[in-house]
């Protein structure tokens, strides 16, 4: 195989596994089915990967920088940035899905700092200010970015609104762009 | 049985139930083992629940209603409240835990407003304003309150501090309180 078809093929293979691990987790993911999904076999994903941890690990990271490069941090305007996530989670799930798992299964994937989370600690260096350091900047707008997502069906409609409605969707998206500018707009 | 060993037992199982989908999940979660861990057999557990699903989702909203129990909602002081919300994640993860693996694998449960969600809404029916209703200061309460605990430890120490040291996570409380003060405070 040339160099070329071996970038190729290595990519291939991360972008089932990503599709793999997110539908299914880490356990329920099935190494057979990227091989099959991917085009290509077992061995040659043991050969690029080592091992399920190995997949895994590459997969999430794959994610976690597909999602950095699809959606930059924006310190000039926080709330821009919150709506542009929650955006993405919606147009991609799989991002959100993998991070789920890999906390609930392999909470120690991910765990040495990326270069793409080195990256927004510093684009964000002059936003953070106490009690609120970048990283916690960056954690709350996360998780206020996805929260939509991880929310019971059940509570998402306890007020008689059909979460599924997209002007119920448009308005959550609002309320957390209009949040994130009361606590970190432009002052 | 009598009725009140009948009501022990049930409520046995369920603790069991709680503590071992939130560890392994619905998949991964095992009838066997609540049944030796609840001192109790299998036929026993089906008898009251029905079958894994019946049992996972009674599960579920036991956790989400002891938390609730725990930690009702504080319309008068709703950063205090994020407060109380984040110390109960740290006290007990398991209702974090069993909520993520339910997002994942069984969006289905809990997908009926509960008693606990509505009692929260109303509890709350003075706060909400445009552009955020109270569904949505909900929502993202919430999930400020937990966001730590589902961010990939290698964001939490991009900044060379370690999410493990007791100060940092007393920081990011404060931090968490803080924010929720800013976009949601007494005015």
């Amino acid at each position: 195989m040339s160099p070329r078809d071996a970038q190729a093929t290595k990519a291939r293979i991360l972008r089932t596994a990503v599709v793999e691990f997110a539908q299914h987790g880490y356990s329920g993911g099935r190494i057979e089915r990227i091989a099959r999904d991917g085009e290509t076999n077992v061995r040659m994903i043991y050969a690029y990967f080592g091992n399920k941890d190995g997949l895994f690990d590459a997969a999430l990271t794959s994610a976690i920088q597909s999602m950095a490069a699809a959606v930059p941090p924006r310190p000039e305007d926080l709330p821009a940035w919150a709506g542009d996530l929650f955006d993405y989670h919606q147009r991609e799930p799989a991002a959100l899905r993998i991070n789920m798992w890999a906390q609930l299964e392999r909470p120690q994937a991910a765990s040495e700092p990326l270069e793409s989370y080195l990256a927004k600690i510093s684009a964000l260096a002059d936003v953070g200010a106490p009690p609120l350091t970048v990283v916690d900047l960056l954690v709350l707008i996360y998780a206020m970015s996805q929260a939509w997502y991880l929310t019971p069906v059940g509570l998402l409609k306890a007020d008689g609104s059909d979460p599924e409605d997209p002007e119920r969707i448009k308005a959550h998206r609002q309320a957390v762009v209009a949040a994130v500018t009361r606590f970190a707009g432009p002052s």
